[in-house]
């Protein structure tokens, strides 16, 4: 038995994020009933083939009515517009969240909309895979992983810790930090990776002297890695770019600036200063195996993968 | 039975791929004798440990006597000096060849020290993990990948055929081209991403705002990803950003101006501009896939590792 029962979890969005969200539920029973929602009539025939929820419904007010909890997991530009949509159906208790990769725009977009008595506490697991949509799913996407709250100064203790219950019951621990810190983060670790990665798999496309065809067959040689993020869904990443936008900028200006300093370095020859930097960035792959969030097998695991 | 059988093959360097060519070699039965040379007496002591070969010898030169093939496998910077210690101990007849990751630059050190009836074809197999060591290797690292012939216009085609059915003997498919575009490719598939990778995690460990801890916790966002190319061996990719200079500067180039386009859309939030180039990347990892390069299980396989 679950430690955090609610009677009604609505989930507004069932792209990858709530599709797992509604695998790991009911995996762990904490709910009776989970109410899906999707603007996309597709996706929402979708979920109801998969069996991934209790009720669907074309308008999100009807899946959040009479919810104790409601999770927003749709991409970050459409945060205000679906807690504008919700808000008159919301109950006072009732808590309410989101899983966007940005928070300062999401609690901005969303914070106006929600009716005194309603927790609204912002939140995002960071955990995912480069595949989108219902199909996506699993119930132990979040295992292992953190998800980060940021509630605001004045939220209830006890909506917050119901919260974290929750994200604990589907497998994930939990962190809470401001918003602010959070953008600044996530522009690091999952941001930035991804503007880069996107960016490389388009310079790559775009070189005359070598083929499409040479960049997929030699691309075990490093390029593969990058076209994984660079799959990941256009939609939630424009999003997310137009949504922590000053994060991104700074962490790129300091990328840039370390590239030239790079790049100068391999022009005039500095091997020394090559060699202190691909040293010193071993250090930090052995800690994020040691911490649990990366596999310690040689290349992700794929040979052992094959192997199999 | 192999198709092809060489009475000695030599390994000079035991590292990730001479030492998966050892496993590989002896899975195969391609030789009935594997001569392995290390300038690393702690390295050739561990082969010797290992089992990877039949005999060993700290002298490069006495492993090259009497054999028919001989692989070098060293930092790229260091192929002229081995050229220039085991030529005067290469027989007529003999096929010498390495696995350099440039192939301009070990041409134009090795080849000044090949003795006349000596066949000097260069390779690259286009494989790794980021590990690297003796211990690293193994028998299945080049099936289905690619091996990267650079023959000089006035190589032997029987050698080079020979050569062929070698790599092919331990589970590569081959191609062949000219050097300077084995470099060009390279540049912009292989040694790029690495560059990028370095840089990135190198920025990431720089910040002030963002704990080193933080990053480590949050990495299953996208960062883990480049960790794991930053964490590849620091001698080897020194020499390859000097041995591959302009190749690499004028691919650093283009990802510059691209990323600064990028950049500039983000800025001055061009939604279009981000969706646009968000989409088409994801065409190209469906064709990686369905080159058999990568795996189609989501975030390269890792969950499905985890939960067997």
């Amino acid at each position: 038995m679950a430690s955090v029962h609610f009677n009604r979890i609505a989930l507004i969005g069932i792209g990858l994020i709530g599709s797992s969200l509604a695998h790991a539920i009911k995996a762990r029973g904490l709910t009776d009933h989970v109410a899906i929602s999707s603007r996309s009539a597709a996706t929402l025939a979708r979920a109801e083939e998969l069996g991934l929820g209790t009720s669907y419904h074309a308008n999100a007010i009807d899946a959040v009515r009479d919810a104790d909890l409601v999770i927003v997991s749709v991409p970050v530009g459409a945060s205000g517009a679906v807690a504008a949509e919700i808000a008159p159906a919301l109950k006072p208790g009732t808590i309410l969240s989101d899983v966007g990769s940005t928070k300062t725009s999401v609690i901005t977009q969303m914070a106006p909309h929600i009716p005194d008595g309603v927790h609204f506490i912002a939140g995002h697991p960071v955990a995912g895979t480069e595949h989108s949509g219902p199909d996506a799913g699993f119930a132990t996407l979040f295992d292992g992983r953190w998800t980060i709250l940021t509630p605001l100064p004045d939220a209830d203790p006890d909506a917050v810790a119901k919260l974290r219950a929750f994200w604990e019951g589907v497998g994930s621990m939990v962190e809470e930090m401001d918003a602010a810190h959070h953008d600044k983060v996530m522009a690091i670790v999952s941001h930035l990776p991804h503007i880069i990665a996107y960016n490389i798999v388009g310079t790559a496309e775009d070189l005359e002297t070598v083929t499409e065809s040479e960049v997929i067959k030699y691309s075990a040689s490093g390029f593969r890695d990058f076209t994984r993020l660079a799959a990941s869904d256009p939609t939630m990443w424009r999003d997310v770019c137009l949504h922590n936008k000053d994060a991104i900028l700074e962490m790129l200006a300091r990328f840039s600036e370390d590239l030239a300093y790079l790049q100068r370095a391999i022009r005039w020859g500095e091997g020394d200063k090559l060699f202190d930097l691909f040293t010193r960035t071993r250090a930090i792959r052995r800690s994020i195996v040691q911490a649990g969030q990366d596999t310690a097998a040689p290349d992700f695991g794929r040979h052992a993968l094959e192997q199999k």
